[in-house]
């Protein structure tokens, strides 16, 4: 039997399918497409190429690979309130109901109330029990199960969109280059690590195990019929933000991240932690400055620092002074959604 | 030009090696070579074939394929003593010259006095007092120096070899043969999390990230140039023996396993949880009566339950009457060590 050209074509098309071909056929085309040009987009692009060509003197070793990224104001919308603090105030009429004598006490009297000035107003001491009732207490699957049914019928007030469709379309190509890359994609998020896990994969294609966040313990036992499971404790074991995000990369991945991406003073010592490292690193940072597509906060607009989580004036002259890069929402970003 | 079968030869020769046909190349050959035939290896082949045959009733997609495997005792020798522990014996020395008030306070004094017989005494409370001074109060890039180095040099007393020299063959076949199937294979282990991750990835190919167990905390900061770094601390974040494991896959992963290898108690939780899983799971235990070529111990030779993480007679009849398979090592393995 004589072979022709067509069959050996068929055949390097399989490989191209299936093996390290398929990186090259993608980076013929634009993987940032819904980036515009710019020092953003180069900067990504260029750490890409430095850190993964094998004739780069900062060439990493594909295991190595690692890229983190914080969850909320740099993969999704996080205002006017972050999504998981939305499904504790929304559990907390359940809660009640379950524990009746809470109806009278402080701070579930106000959210019970419905009065959103008010309940905007709650000191974050009282944030903390809400989500501390809201979020422990059951076991593990009850908590999964709740979690997945409130995000398939929860809407965006201002989108009426799922809360999961409000991705930034310009970092999930990001993400998905960096895998295309051969790097390993991590969620390293001030959120509920439990929270985040039942939405990561069908989101953001990072599976549960590659999501690092705020954590709780759990305690192993046994139901009625002897059959083992896991409740979810009060107790907090990583608080993952800040200093304790290296920390939870340390004790999560064990490896310093090559990129790490953020948007809030939550994210600095992650991004001081990433640049520290040796070879070439990556630290960049979400700018909300499109208050007509998304928001406009931090720096840009002269708001004030009231939460946690800002993008603070020092956090970006801390930028600008040590090589991170600073993403426009407004300037860099073609596209903000992909819904 | 004409194309001849040698070149399509070539070609398919280099798919086989990049992509999916590599599995079906490697089945075709004994994927478990140093095991003898017999049920333990017939309940792997057989667990692989239900859970990856896409024929399968009991089929499970490739993100969810989970396996955990203990480590000392079921990847690697524990007798005499835990590698660790000889590691954390050994630094006390390194230990006492930085702090030279230590030299006249138990424990470390009888340490340092090397009387084996008073040393291996030690109730199990002094014993943590020298695993929290060995394993603490350093940068977490100081200790994973220190350990690689000792790994370089220590040899076991009885075989003269490194200590990672000292893996179980036909459980690498395992572990390969899993990883050869599309599962993810972890290390969770009651031994010290940043310990073993020095030398999983050369030892057993499981990368860092996919090393669970005891942990303690560390804490972020700065040295005197500014540099960012982490100091190892003396809290203990997660006991990952016994409950301990489960809690740590919860925390650590976020899926329970489908596949639990253990030799212990300190398994016992862990192989309970991954049996209570929907669909087809397997938990394997293994059984050291093998004198001559390791060690025997446990019910096997009826040895008293002197340590936490022994096979006890109540270990073994829950394991026989809840479908766990017992792996005798002199029966089962026809090879024990592969250096």
């Amino acid at each position: 039997m004589e072979i022709t050209r067509r069959d050996l074509f068929k055949v390097s098309a399989a490989i191209a399918i299936t093996g390290a071909m398929s990186r090259v056929a993608l980076a013929a085309d634009d993987p940032l497409p819904s980036w515009n040009e710019g020092a953003p987009k180069k900067a990504i692009l260029d750490f890409v190429h430095a850190t993964t060509d094998q004739g780069s003197p900062r060439f990493v070793p594909e295991p190595e690979r690692i890229a983190t990224f914080d969850q909320d104001g740099t993969l999704w919308v996080e205002h006017p309130m972050y999504t998981q603090v939305g499904y504790c105030l929304e559990r907390v009429p359940a809660v009640v109901k379950a524990k009746p004598e809470l109806a009278n006490v402080e701070p579930f009297k106000t959210v019970l109330s419905g009065d959103r000035e008010a309940i905007a107003k709650l000191p974050t001491s009282d944030l903390y029990k809400i989500l501390g009732a809201t979020l422990s207490g059951m076991s593990v699957d009850q908590f999964e199960a709740e979690v997945k049914k409130w995000l398939e019928t929860a809407r965006d007030p201002r989108w009426k969109q799922p809360y999961t469709a409000l991705v930034y379309l310009p970092m999930i190509e990001t993400l998905d280059y960096l895998r295309a890359n051969g790097y390993k994609t991590y969620i390293v998020t001030g959120g509920g690590q439990d929270f985040v896990r039942q939405y990561s994969e069908r989101t953001y294609r990072i599976p549960p195990e590659q999501v690092v966040g705020t954590a709780g313990g759990t305690t192993f036992g046994y139901d009625k019929s002897g059959r083992p499971f896991l409740t979810k404790d009060p107790k907090l074991l990583l608080n993952d933000n800040n200093a304790g995000k290296p920390e939870g990369i340390h004790m999560m991945i064990g490896r310093r991240p090559y990129a790490a991406f953020g948007n809030s003073t939550g994210d600095r010592q992650m991004c001081e932690y990433t640049k520290a490292g040796d070879g070439e690193r990556l630290a960049m940072l979400v700018l909300h400055d499109d208050a007509n597509r998304e928001y406009a906060y931090g720096p840009a607009e002269g708001l004030p620092d009231t939460r946690v989580g800002t993008f603070t004036q020092a956090l970006y002259d801390e930028a600008k002074s040590n090589g991170w890069t600073i993403i426009s929402m407004k300037n860099d970003w073609k596209h903000i959604f992909g819904y």
